[in-house]
């Protein structure tokens, strides 16, 4: 295993810790539940958005806690969900008068979790409803899922989300516009390489050294087929093949488009894939109106990429224009 | 292999293609001469910046190109130097009244590209000056190099002479800061695997599943030994032990702390390390004013991190914290 690492155990607090020391006056480490949020939460003036997930798909969500974003994050271990009863914490520290919108990726174990925190919550009249995200056309259902899994295309749930929030919107409008989003955000990822959780200290699955694996979940679980590993333009082709005619998105359609890496993809390719699929996107009519290259939901150090595509309306655009700021911030 | 590539010897080519792709208002790739610049260079208000070095680095440089950052960047192919009239004709696409800065980390081909560049350019009567960057610890001289190699300090350099040209500076002054900034700035880098460039089809060097290489540059080259792999926490205390001496850093002292990745380290780790390192470093009552963690400069998919420490006074740290925008934007 070849990870900056002390105890495998301590892996995910050990992050949390670097990324509240990185960001001292803006987010705050409560080791007591694992959770990163923001220093000023909560805000009675807004709905709280809280996104939980396993660990390992960092930048999401323990770095996109900020304004305009989440208002805290609740990890559990590497690809493991967050515990109901720390999820059911975070929600009551960010509880704001405007209520708390819990946002989740659709895989089992995390709906559980969320779904008992929510209960628990509302037993103590927090106000709180739940959003499932299932941006991905790779499997129908999955090892772990039933129905699609959520993947890369959270970032323009939580995007629009947070940007209503911020604009002073209800939990019904904050929860609508989420839905919206979801609904017209569709996701295919490719892993050419597996990733290796510190715990277990081994690659999670194996890949031949001219395999991939096309449709991969985030968490290294099958997709739609094992096959040899081609060219990127065959590669892309077969990932728009499988998410243009899923909605579908048609020509005349403005379009964000998002290439994300799975960890272990330099940025170098993620940029060759990004202009390969835009030349093939508008040869087929549709325009990019929003271009988002880099890593936004990840597999540890798996080696791969995602395409992520939304379709825009002027709300939707509008909304992910709007100013954010994040932990993990360039400059 | 296992890349998004399709012919190797368009590596290059196809990523910028997708970096003006992803930014058509903003960044013009020129093919001719395989350089990305802002679409609005040369402004006669300002000094330009051209940074240039072999692909394989980025963000580094062709990502960094935008308002309070370069005007343009001249990559050569994979870790090969840009040819020295292609660094030339940048310099005179951008050549602006004030003057025109090279930046230039420091490796033997490019200081010949840059040196040859500036005379062609001189010749054209190019207002033009050279600066180059050594902030790399590790070694005195290397594979590659005569002195200290440039690595991922380079980003404080860029960012500091960005700011002061966009106010209006001059090139001796522009110039000046870069070398204030790059003589008080110190970086050393540890690879736990080898890179693969596109054209060579196989890893750079060997590394053995329990071996790390500390000192190592941003190509592979040999840094100050093989080590066996053991925690974080001696890895940074190894790091911090030839930075922190070699300014020398002392109690007292403000400082930005980057932590960068080398390529193929997931952020999770990189803020792992961000945290060891700065506590570290406030045990010793060195004071973190600014904090950078992600990939500035990197290694194609190598995985490893560098350290970056840079003393801050009040006129660099207030260049840093001067609004700038890049192509690699999260948002």
């Amino acid at each position: 295993m070849k990870k900056f690492v002390n105890d495998p155990k301590q892996f995910v607090p050990e992050m949390l810790k670097g990324i509240a020391l990185a960001n001292p006056e803006t987010i705050k480490y409560v080791p007591e539940y694992n959770l990163i949020m923001r220093a000023d939460a909560p805000n009675n003036d807004k709905v709280s958005l809280v996104q939980g997930s396993g660990s390992g798909h960092e930048p999401a969500h323990v770095m996109v806690v900020g304004p305009g974003m989440l208002d805290a994050a609740c990890p559990g271990d590497v690809f493991s969900a967050p515990p109901a009863d720390y999820v059911y914490e975070t929600a009551k520290l960010v509880a704001s008068d405007k209520g708390v919108l819990l946002l989740v990726n659709n895989y089992t174990g995390d709906r559980m979790a969320f779904e008992m925190a929510q209960e628990m919550a509302e037993a103590d009249d927090v106000l709180v409803d739940t959003l499932f995200i299932d941006d991905d056309v790779a499997v129908q259902d999955s090892t772990w899922t039933v129905g699609r899994r959520g993947v890369a295309g959270n970032f323009f749930v939580m995007k629009a989300c947070g940007a209503l929030a911020e604009e002073g919107a209800s939990l019904p409008e904050v929860k609508a516009i989420g839905e919206k989003v979801n609904s017209v955000t569709r996701t295919m990822g490719v892993a050419l390489t597996a990733c290796t959780p510190p715990a277990k200290g081994a690659p999670l699955f194996d890949l031949g050294e001219d395999e991939m694996e096309i449709g991969v979940g985030i968490h290294g679980e099958p997709g739609r087929r094992r096959a040899k590993l081609v060219s990127a333009d065959e590669i892309v082709d077969e990932m728009l093949g499988a998410i243009v005619p899923d909605l579908p998105f048609a020509s005349g359609d403005r379009v964000a488009l998002m290439v994300n890496g799975l960890g272990g993809t330099p940025i170098s390719e993620l940029y060759l894939v990004y202009g390969i699929a835009a030349e093939k996107l508008q040869a087929q009519g549709i325009e990019i109106a929003r271009s988002y290259v880099g890593e936004y939901c990840t597999s540890l150090e798996m080696a791969g990429a995602s395409i992520t595509l939304v379709k825009l309306d002027d709300e939707i655009e509008r909304l992910l224009l709007a100013p954010a700021e994040v932990v993990n911030r360039i400059f």
